[in-house]
C-alpha cells in the first residue's frame, strides 16, 4: 500500500513531539520538554461552569455547532482583540480547533509542494512538522534577544527577489512567534515590529503571527501584535485557549483579511466541520466571568517564579558553560551548551539514568542544526523540582564529557 | 493576496453545508436537511459523568492528550470493534477529531492533485468537500437498494486499468459509506460485501469504509462491517461518536492496516496535535458504563417511528408521483422527483415561503446531477411535525408546477 502514498507521506519522518509527550508523562521524570500548562493554573471554576452547560444547555453542547464557531464566541473574541487593539468583528474571527489547526488551514490555502515558507530559526516543532505535511521549504532567519533579525529577513527577501537564493521563489508567507518564542523564548522588540511589517509589505508576503504566548508577560511593558499594527491587512492572526484556558478541550482562533478567512472556513469544514461544541460554550462563559483574566494573572505569577527559579538553577548548576535566553513571559528559555555537547544522543540517557527531560535543540530547526542547544520549559515543574531538575541534567552532561 | 493561494483554494468553490447548517437553526423550519441527532437521544446521565470528570479528573480533562487519543479509549473502542468481528487492538485504533478528520487524514496520506477516488453516486457532502481539497477526480458508481453496484465497480476498475477511463488512473482507494448511506439510506447487500472487497484486492485498491450509521439499525439483520471481512488489510475503517454518543465533541476513530494508522498519527501530530481530552474521557465513561448501548436503543427506536412517519407522509402527500428508498436503518431516505423539478432552485422558497428545509441532489453528486432528488432527513423533526413537514413540501413543490 506504501507505494501509492502520496509523496507528502512519503516523505513523511517520525518525529520528537510523540516520544516527546510520552517522556512527559514517565514518573519520577522532571520534566522540562513538553510545553504544557500547569494543571494548577486551571480555575476550580470551570467545574461549575461546565456543571452549568450539561444540566441546562446539554442539547446544544453535544450538537454539532456552526463551522466557523458559535457566534456568540466569535462575538467575545473579536471583542476581546478590539480590546488589543486589533481591529476586527466577528466575522473576521473563525474558531479553529487550536492554533495548530489554524496553521495547517492557512498552509490550505497557500502552499504547493516546493513553496517557500519563512520561519526563525529556532522554531515551533508543530509548525515545521505542519510545513512539511505540505511539502514547504523552509527558509530561515536567525533571532537574537530582540526576535527575529529582521535586517536579515530584508536581505533575505532582497536576495530571493534578485534569484540569489530559494531559486527566486518568493515565500508564501513568514510564519512568526513574536512573544515569548517558541523555543527561544526571544520577544520580537518594539522598533522591529513595525519594521517587519514594512518589509512583508515591499515584498509583497503576508505575516503569518502565532501569539500563542503573548499574554503570558511577567516581565517588561507589553507589545503590540503584530495584527495591531497592520494597516494594510497582511497579516493573519493566529491565537489560542490552550495558555490562557485549557489544552485539552482544542480551541484556537484566527483572524486574517477576510479572504483568507473565509476560505479557512471552507476548507475546516472538510476538516473537521466544526470545533467542540461544548468547549466552545465552557470557553465564553469563563471568559464572560473574566476567569481568563484571573486565569492569566494566576498563570503569570506562577511563571515568573519558576522562571527565576530556572534561570537561578542553571546559574548555580552550569554557570559561565552555557548561555541562555532571558524571557520577560511565556515557557521557556533556550539553552546553548558548550560545542562538542549532543543534545539529541543525551536525551535517552538523561531521562533514563537522570530522569530528567528536555528537548533537543535540532527538533527546532528544519535544517536540524542547534546540536548543542536545548529548550528549557518551566512550566511544569513545581518551583521545588527545578532546582533538582537542573542539578540532574548538569549530571548528565558531566558523564557524556567524562566518557 | 489570492493570486498567491494554492490552486486547491483557488479552486474552492462555496459550499451548500454552511448555508445547511444555518437553516437548519431558523425558527418555524421544519429542517429534514442537517443531518443532526436529535437532542432527546443524549442521555441525562451524561451531566453526572461529566460532573465527576470535572470534580476529579480536571488536571486531564483539561490538559492536552496523546496525539492518537488516550490510551484508555483506544483500548476500549478495539474491545468493542473486537466485539463487531474486527480484528484489531488498542495500537491499530487512531481517535480522530470526528470521522471526516479520519477521510482528510486519509486523504492527506494518498493523494496527490488529479489522483483518481471511487465514490457511490450520491455520496456524502462533507467526503465530496474533503476529496475537492485535495483536488481529487471523483469517478462514481451508482448504488441501487442493495447499495453501491459493484458490477459497475468491476467493470470500471477493467476500464481503468485498460485505459478506458479516467486516462488510466487506478484509484487511490474506494470510499464507502455500506449502511444506510449517506444520503440514499440505502444498504450495500451481504452478498455484495465480499464481492466489493473481491474487486478492490484484484485490482490493488484500498476501501475506505465509513462506518457512521451501522449502529443504527431498525429492522432487518446485522450486516458485517466490510473492515470485519477483511482478510488481506486493504481497509481502513473511519467511525465516529457522533451518531452513538455526542457529534459536539467531535470524536471519532480511524482503524487501518498499520502502515496508515501510523502515517495518520504522524500527520494529526501537524493538524490538531491531539483530539479533545475532556470529551475522550467523557466518551470512554459513557462507552463503559453500558450508556453508547442504551443511546443507540434510544435512537433507534426515535428513528424507526420517524422513518415509519416520513414514508407515510411521502406516500399520502406525494403517492406514486415520486420514488423513495426504504432505509433500514439511519437518518435518510432519498426522494426522486419527476423530472423537470429542480430542487436546487425551489429551496430557498421551500424555506422562506414554506418552512420547510430539505437538501437538493446535486449536493451529493461530484458532477451536480441529481437535479430532481433531495435527501430527506427525519432525524431532527419531532414525530408530530413529520407529517406536517412533508406537506408543506408537497405544497412548495405544487406551487412550482402552477407557475
Amino acid at each position: 500500500m506504501h507505494s501509492t502514498f502520496a509523496a507528502r507521506a512519503q516523505k513523511l519522518q517520525r518525529s520528537e513531539l510523540a516520544a516527546l509527550f510520552a517522556l512527559a508523562e514517565e514518573p519520577g521524570v522532571i520534566s522540562f520538554a513538553g510545553g504544557f500548562p500547569d494543571p494548577e493554573w486551571f480555575l476550580p471554576e470551570i467545574t461549575e461552569i461546565s456543571d452549568a452547560i450539561m444540566r441546562a444547555g446539554r442539547g446544544v453542547a453535544l450538537q454539532y455547532g456552526p463551522t466557523p464557531g458559535f457566534t456568540t464566541l466569535r462575538e467575545f473574541m473579536a471583542a476581546r482583540l478590539t480590546g488589543q487593539s486589533m481591529r476586527c468583528d466577528a466575522t473576521d474571527v473563525l474558531i479553529t480547533s487550536g492554533s495548530l489547526q489554524g496553521l495547517d488551514l492557512v498552509c490550505k490555502i497557500f502552499l504547493e509542494p516546493g513553496d517557500v515558507v519563512v520561519t526563525e530559526a529556532p522554531t515551533y516543532i508543530g509548525a515545521l512538522q505542519t510545513f512539511a505535511s505540505y511539502e514547504a521549504d523552509i527558509v530561515s532567519v536567525p533571532i537574537d534577544a530582540g526576535g527575529m533579525r529582521i535586517e536579515l529577513l530584508e536581505s533575505l527577501l532582497s536576495d530571493i527577489r534578485a534569484g540569489r537564493q530559494a531559486e527566486g521563489r518568493m515565500p508564501k508567507f513568514i510564519y512568526t512567534i513574536p512573544s515569548f518564542q517558541n523555543p527561544s523564548g526571544c520577544t520580537l522588540s518594539l522598533e522591529r515590529r513595525p519594521a517587519l511589517l514594512e518589509f512583508a509589505s515591499r515584498f509583497g508576503v503576508p505575516v503569518v503571527e502565532d501569539h500563542a504566548y503573548a499574554e503570558l508577560r511577567y516581565e517588561g511593558a507589553d507589545l503590540p501584535a503584530l495584527k495591531a499594527l497592520d494597516e494594510e491587512g497582511i497579516v493573519i492572526h493566529l491565537g489560542t485557549f490552550s495558555k490562557i484556558f485549557s489544552p485539552g478541550l482544542r480551541l484556537g482562533w484566527m483572524v486574517g483579511p477576510r479572504l483568507v478567512t473565509e476560505k479557512a472556513i471552507l476548507f475546516k469544514q472538510g476538516t473537521d466541520q466544526c470545533s467542540n461544541s461544548l468547549g466552545q460554550i465552557m470557553a465564553l462563559e469563563y471568559g464572560k466571568r473574566g476567569l481568563i483574566e484571573k486565569q492569566i494573572e494566576v498563570t503569570v505569577a506562577s511563571l515568573r517564579r519558576k522562571k527565576d527559579e530556572t534561570l537561578k538553577a542553571l546559574r548555580a548548576h552550569f554557570g559561565d558553560t552555557i548561555t541562555r535566553t532571558i524571557p520577560e513571559g511565556g515557557f521557556y528559555t533556550w539553552v546553548t551548551f558548550p560545542e562538542g555537547i549532543d543534545t539529541v544522543g543525551l536525551l535517552p540517557r538523561a531521562v533514563k539514568e537522570h530522569s530528567v527531560a528536555y528537548v533537543a535543540g535540532p527538533s527546532f530547526y528544519a535544517d536540524r542544526s542547534g546540536k548543542n542547544q536545548a529548550r528549557i520549559c518551566f512550566s511544569q515543574p513545581k518551583v521545588g523540582e527545578i532546582d533538582e531538575g537542573i542539578r540532574r541534567l548538569r549530571k548528565c552532561f558531566d558523564t557524556c564529557k567524562s566518557r
